[in-house]
């Protein structure tokens, strides 16, 4: 049993930006040279989420359109009145959605669905230098 | 430390079907013989969700009505003109609620609560053979 | 390779309360020793929700209008019309929420923002005795 862990870096330009970060994990995940165990792959900060969805234009914009209503990106929100903020909306889909998530790791790779990719979404009002722990316990 | 991993294999008729998987799961968190730990339960796929509901006819009702306001049963959706699909709200529905928890492993049982139940949705438009990973981490 | 478990017991007052248990985490996480890891936080029952934000009143605020959009605190639920209840909303908005979340254990501490605190909210209509279960897996 052992823990491997690294921290992966980027740079996002927010407004909901969807971002596939499958391949940035697998090389974590392949360099753990573990077999069997959890990954838990989260991003620091409070107006980002993590998910996972099939990457492709449609489904990709499907959900932007859904953030939109959910938490419409306007400047409207008791956040933004109170510190002179423009990102209420983004502090909002990152509590709804969650910073961080788990999946299995099986047979030496991440168990998910061939058309299935993690995604980091930044819902962020402005581009941001971005940091995605990802951790695997296991064996 | 050890991790013990098995799958469980499922007939779904998607639709919105919620199935209480919780005897499943505490099956595979039994034969892991563990007392302490982390259990992921996880479902492979695009168009599936994870969450706990206490089970019984109105809470299901309720959630199924509340993921018909937030991702309407309709098509459309951009996901479905460009693949001439009919399932972009089932791939919608997964990204906000998530395929995959974590609960914690305690005294030798999932630290769930009396009326708390673990419950797969299929989101998906047809039915399908899934499968759900459940990974135990721990001693 | 070790596991590390503690329960943090919370009186609170429900109807969307949102409490900043940051504080209570670090010092199991603390008191673990470890260095790196998994933590998995969870609340036991089914009308909880666990997540991340900003705690400050008006990211608490524009939580819990969107919420009251998403899940109105109305009678108007099959979970009420069932049992005679009055807590369908909680049971609605613990399931789209999520109960319990995990975060990576980096440095020997939990790997969140500046800006970003653990939050257990609490969606039930009367107050209750709640119990959060800590999780630290790792080294």
């Amino acid at each position: 049993m052992a823990v491997f862990q690294q921290t992966i870096r980027l740079s996002t330009h927010g407004e909901c930006q969807v971002l596939d970060i499958t391949g940035e994990v697998n090389r974590v995940v392949t360099a753990s040279r573990m077999k069997e165990g959890i990954v838990n792959i989260s991003v620091v900060g409070s107006t980002l989420g993590i998910t996972t969805l099939e990457y492709e234009p449609g489904c990709i914009s499907d959900l932007q359109r859904a953030l939109d209503k959910i938490a419409p990106p306007t400047t409207d929100y008791a956040h933004n009145s109170r510190w002179n903020d423009d990102n209420g909306y983004s502090h909002l889909r990152s509590a709804l959605m969650g910073t961080a998530k788990s999946y299995p790791l099986f047979n030496g790779k991440l168990a998910i669905g061939t058309w299935q990719q993690v995604v980091l979404c930044d819902f962020d009002s402005r581009p941001r230098e971005r940091q995605v722990v990802v951790t695997v316990v296991g064996e």
